[in-house]
């Protein structure tokens, strides 16, 4: 196993070493399994009293979160330090390349080169599987199903026909792409069936959690992401580097922003778009008002000049805007769910 | 591939043609995929702009989202007439029959006629599959399954021992049928596993999402629909021609009435009806007005008139009921979610 | 099949019999599908009349639930004494042992005495399977995964690395254990993801539902249960005999102390404790005001007589805290989901 010495991931994860830099490590492991030649990392004061008496060679920590005495780490960001330090110890997952007996490929379904595919797989007619994609064990692809270059797709996948996956996509185990259900037009109190004809597009990079469905003719472009048990309806599109969160349903023909990160429901027809995702034309109001910040704060030190208003006579709740240093000014934030 | 008429399909949905009617197409896509020879489709004025750029040889529309230009199909509900003229485009995505030699049948299962058995399939002992039903790839039965003719069972479903399905069912992939969990019953703090007895009755013409789990003892009549992500608990009924929609939970016990659409959670032991769902005591007391309404409509005139209240005098707000034509008179709709 | 009379389920049950207790029967069914050899249930007054028409040769019921002229077993609590009556006639759903040549076992697993290996399982590398340990069809274990004795895992559950399920663990059809998704840090604009490191641990007794999705570095620790459809964050902890209701999201690093109950969903990095579980401040200080309560009655007696309130002349919500029996005494219980 390779080791690495605290100094060596300090300088990897930009940060610095306070203890014994030549400490050699060979691995990462949360606070009460790490061993004296493992590193280990808190993320939050909360596991403080974890950390003091972990047996870890050393620790990835914010300073303000640890008490003294061990060999440390120190950054800003613990979490994005320890992703980049993993990077050097864990080999990703990725299995390697073979293709099971025990699968069933179907017509005309072609192989890259080195791909991986596990037992009891099944692909559908004109399936294409590129060069280092890697099909657990039980997944099932449609017929006509595209998936790209290092993609892994994880066990009991369902891929309806006809759908898109891109290079480096990964899905996690129990996720449904193509279908969550079914659309129903009603007219005069009869409902006839909408037959499904919009496939599934996932572009490149995109990462699927847990048992997400996702509903025909949407559209993940690349860099986004959903998080576990979440349901995207029909016709969806989440725009680049876009993420939803967890157990959330996005309705159908909802819309998010590049970038913009759902923390809640979206109703139908929505357009989001921001971090957390709000409506897109109350976003704008927002920017737009936001833009004429400056010249508000100029008009309402204006207005308490000519109204005489003064610091030592306002009661806090009302001190003057132009008395304030521009460096307390902070519009105050509010956390949604 | 066959071809139809713009004029063919028109009379088809009940739309009518504005343009070419004789122009011919072959297949139906979305606005931005379809080329010269496929019809498409705007059911949202958002589309218009796509619409306008869209290569498609047509467009089903309703006359005001559209700009004029195009051969279209007018109609009031394009998702309507878009389901319609699907059904003359695509065949059934029903698989054609046969039974895969990868999968395992278990003791006394037998199948009907015409029937699709997926590879990795299992079935359990004394299961019964009828004529042209499809269980695809990886689907598992427990013992005593049954399934009913032209049912189609999507990849990686599973049916818990002695569950019935009825015809016609479909169960989009994912789906858990006969157990979402456990039962226990409390006393004096201990608790005891209450054994799995009832069975779930899945009767024909039912559509099931992906991801739907429906705990045992539930009961869902004839062409009721469950969208996908939905939650069933124990004992749960769908009366006919009910639905629920997606990524809600219906509580142990929960009852829906026939017709009605769920759009939120039920407690457990709920008895809903309406479109949608209200508790069927509120249902019945706003029934029951709503039968009174005339005779209301007539005292409320009566009061007005003793009081001298008269349509010039009176705020908008409080205009005469005796005075507004009864076409005007309209319930105001309150959406709930 | 065995039959036992309905006194010797009643002196099981810790009921009372009325009616013929000499009455045999030979299995439980609900009240609709009951034929009179069998014994059926009224776990609530609502059905009182699927009761009267129930060709049942006895019921379970409590004494006010129910019409007079049937055998009865009248108990305090029909759930709990169903359950014990139902070990009587239902062997466990436990599969035989046996294994299925058509599964896939990975290199070094080792199996224990009488385990069932189902059709189309997946094993990875040195998993060990302990004994009469149950894989049902379609289970697919990662590498270096544990599943402890007498264990039952329904088909199509998924099991991620190097997790650990101890004995006795129930997992219900199409759960995911061991990812939920996927892990992201953020800094300055720029996401690298957290590899994926903890394992989860599932220890004794557990009973988890179907669709169930648990994040990787969680913990359940022994006699805890998950219903349907609940997804668990990364690093979730259960205690010991704590619970979670269906369909709820327990956010990333969240708590539930022992024997609690959660029916809401936890944000990440909750630590909540009692039935319903509410954030541990929260219920600390209501503990211990609780315990200051018997003060708190004699300082409000004690204020009452100095200032002369009595019985008579203080109005209903106004009542003398004094005056009042003891037993009459209760806080007010208000329900949360």
């Amino acid at each position: 196993m390779e080791a690495y010495t605290l100094g060596e991931i300090a300088s990897r994860v930009h940060g610095t070493v306070r203890g014994d830099a030549s400490r050699p490590v060979t691995g990462i492991k949360p606070l009460d399994q790490a061993g004296p030649e493992d590193l280990s990392f808190v993320a939050h004061p909360r596991y403080r009293r974890a950390a003091a008496t972990s047996r870890a060679a050393g620790l990835i920590a914010r300073e303000q979160d640890i008490a003294p005495g061990r060999n440390l780490i120190l950054v800003e960001n613990p979490y994005a330090a320890l992703a980049v330090a993993m990077e050097l110890f864990h080999a990703p997952e990725h299995p390697s390349s073979g293709i099971s007996p025990l699968a069933a490929l179907g017509e005309e379904t072609r192989l890259g080169r080195d791909v991986f595919i596990g037992p009891f797989v099944v692909t559908g007619r004109r399936c294409r599987v590129a060069d280092r994609a890697a099909l657990m064990p039980g997944v099932v692809l449609g017929d006509d199903v595209h998936v790209g270059e290092d993609s892994l797709i994880h066990p009991g996948v369902v891929v309806y026909s006809r759908s898109r996956l891109g290079a480096r996509v990964i899905v996690h185990a129990g996720s449904v792409i193509g279908s969550d259900g079914f659309g129903y037009a009603e007219q005069g109190g009869a409902r006839a069936k909408i037959p499904q004809v919009g496939n599934v597009v996932v572009e490149d990079d995109v990462e699927i959690g847990a048992c997400v469905t996702i509903g025909e003719g949407s559209i993940l472009v690349a860099q986004s992401g959903v998080a576990g048990s979440t349901r995207l309806g029909r016709a969806v599109v989440l725009a680049g580097q876009a993420g939803a969160a967890g157990h959330l349903t996005l309705g159908d023909g909802s819309i998010v922003g590049a970038k913009s990160a759902v923390l809640q429901d979206l109703a139908p027809g929505s357009f989001v778009v921001g971090h957390p995702a709000v409506d897109h034309h109350e976003w704008k109001r927002c920017q737009a008002a936001l833009r004429r910040l400056p010249e508000l704060l100029r008009a309402v030190a204006r207005l308490e000049l000519r109204l005489g208003s003064s610091r030592g006579a306002a009661p806090e709740a009302h001190r003057s805007v132009a008395a304030r240093p521009a460096k307390a000014r902070r519009s105050p934030g509010r956390r949604r769910r």
